[in-house]
């Protein structure tokens, strides 16, 4: 079980998910991204379960997007198309059913979040985070467009003029910031950060239910528009994944990387 | 009139309203919630009266919502679903009147506050408050659900994790949090709040009406979504109030309160 | 060319716009209204310019719009109506254009900006801004009401309450508060700003364009509400301008100016 690329845990009505691939950053690959969809719906549908909690092994959250899927897919013999489309379906269920999930979504950050994994962390309803931590999501140097309806929130939350700096321009947000702003809501030390979430987990689980569910569904009030935007960034992003200047950046980026390690 | 619960005094074009139940903490029984709400409607059709503040006599702004509401309808010998019937018009026209009001809604928050007296500070036009008070809801501790719009105002004011932390699980707010996040404008030595809020008041009377009432007309944006919020949250509260659960918490409430007396 | 009052140089692919009114504090007439608009259309469908920088000559930034703008027109013998009709057009397709501009726009605040040249921040997508500098809206002491969509993008960005007191009261804004608030995102020394604007824009022209244009598009969630907002406040402003308020206001404002400099 621990060789994982996704640990899944059920303590009580909590649900732990755990992304296990250290030694890659954590990035998230196909079969990751519809691992962690899976534990988070069916949390959702399973009346024993009650809060959700999303954390990663190791001393960074999530790298981001694993840029070698689209690599894999394509050695597959599909076409282009087929590949984007797939990758399009994927994100867009991904993004979606964090979107509609009813019950409480906890991210325990231990660590620095690249890409999706930064921009989807206002979805949750709480992100608690380590100290030092730094996020940034660098989609126009690989001639893409942001996802995890960050177009919709990162405005809403940095304000118009830095979220131009981050999402366009790659600039890196300290911790600090981004609690200031209001994507985080508690930084604690490493060693106490998972502890942490999992007793608010076990706090929420104890308190009246339908009135926590209620409260969650009234809190929702941008959830239909939040749909649209996730669906209309993946369209956009279907379109940027078959254009020659993608392809030519994440080449570029996966060659620097395999020449960075000869 | 000294006696009274809610103070109401008119002075120039200003009408100030003064909770006044110290001995209480200014909790808002039945009597007050519709003294209140027809205050601040007569001023809202009386061309005389161009500002409104709301403050509070004691030490404490308001303890919010009187749990004894609960119990004084009951033992009236209406029927549950009557009580929380009432219950609900009560709070949906009160909310509803504050929204809607087309004159300068001033609160001069006087020291802490519970619960509605809480959540509704962001439908006011200017909030001023006294160094070191404090803010909670404590919803689902009692089963309940929020209300005064906040669950469409907090998240955008706080963030959704510390939004999440507030509404759910009933996190205190100290008004240096609340000013850094916008909910309030000023915070003043006790001495010199109601003064400077009546200064305020006084100033804006002074400027070109129309222009003022225009303003606060165009700023009204999320209005009909504040009127939808409203309407929904009370729906939910009427069934929360319903419940085993919430009856069961209240009592245990009343009954500690009762018990911390003897 | 140096005697324009507004400035316009093509750089590569950044059109450099600069309000060139010194001695008049960059006051906006009727002309250079005209002439930032046209820029800023021609360079939106200019497939050569991908970035636009409007920055000022001078130590201010802008005084806003010029009230000798009214008394102008008026002399020429037109009714009031007319001119306000024509203040309304043109204010609306000044503000217009710039919501509905596709390619990046870069506000190099180089000093005290005031009214109608701090309310549109907001609409930029990089606001940078000198230490020092001094926003304020005076609309209601000269019987008129706010533009620029601050009526929709003040109370999300410095919350209801010190949205009231700018918009209504006239309070100044310093940079700094402007900064925590989320309207500008980098602070600079007055002889860094327009480099330091001209190389950020450079570096955008840079990154792969259609990537950068759809994540422009995709963040404008809110462009159809801006334009109704926009054509709303110049609805009122129209009315506003032809009220014998604002008349007298505006008419005390330059007589006072007036006698100040005998």
């Amino acid at each position: 079980m621990s060789e994982e690329k996704v640990l899944i845990k059920d303590k009580g009505s909590v649900r732990l998910i755990l992304l296990n691939r250290p030694r890659k950053k954590n990035a998230v690959d196909i079969e990751m991204y519809s691992m962690i969809g899976k534990a988070i719906a069916t949390a959702d549908s399973d009346i024993n379960i009650k809060v959700i909690v999303l954390s990663g092994t190791g001393s960074m959250f999530s790298s981001g997007n694993d840029l070698n899927n689209f690599g894999t897919a394509l050695s597959s013999g599909q076409s282009l198309d087929q590949v984007a489309e797939q990758g399009r379906i994927m994100l867009q269920d991904f993004v979606r059913t964090i979107v509609l999930c009813s019950k409480i979504l906890i991210a325990a950050v231990n660590g620095d979040g690249v890409g999706i994994m930064f921009t989807l962390l206002p979805l949750f309803d709480l992100v608690f985070c380590v100290h030092g931590a730094k996020f940034n999501a660098p989609f126009s140097r690989l001639g893409q467009t942001p996802e995890g309806c960050s177009t919709f929130t990162f405005p809403r939350i940095f304000g118009t003029s830095r979220a131009t700096e981050i999402l366009m321009l790659g600039d890196k947000v300290g911790v600090d910031e981004a609690k200031d702003q209001g994507i985080i809501s508690q930084v604690l030390e490493p060693e106490n950060l998972l502890q942490y979430a999992l007793k608010v987990a076990e706090n929420l689980t104890m308190l009246q239910q339908t009135s926590i569910l209620e409260t969650k569904r009234l809190t929702g009030w941008d959830k239909q528009t939040l749909l649209k935007v996730n669906d209309e960034e993946c369209r956009v992003l279907k379109e940027r994944w078959q254009s020659p200047e993608c392809l030519e950046a994440v080449t570029k980026f996966l060659t620097e990387k395999i020449n960075s390690k000869l």
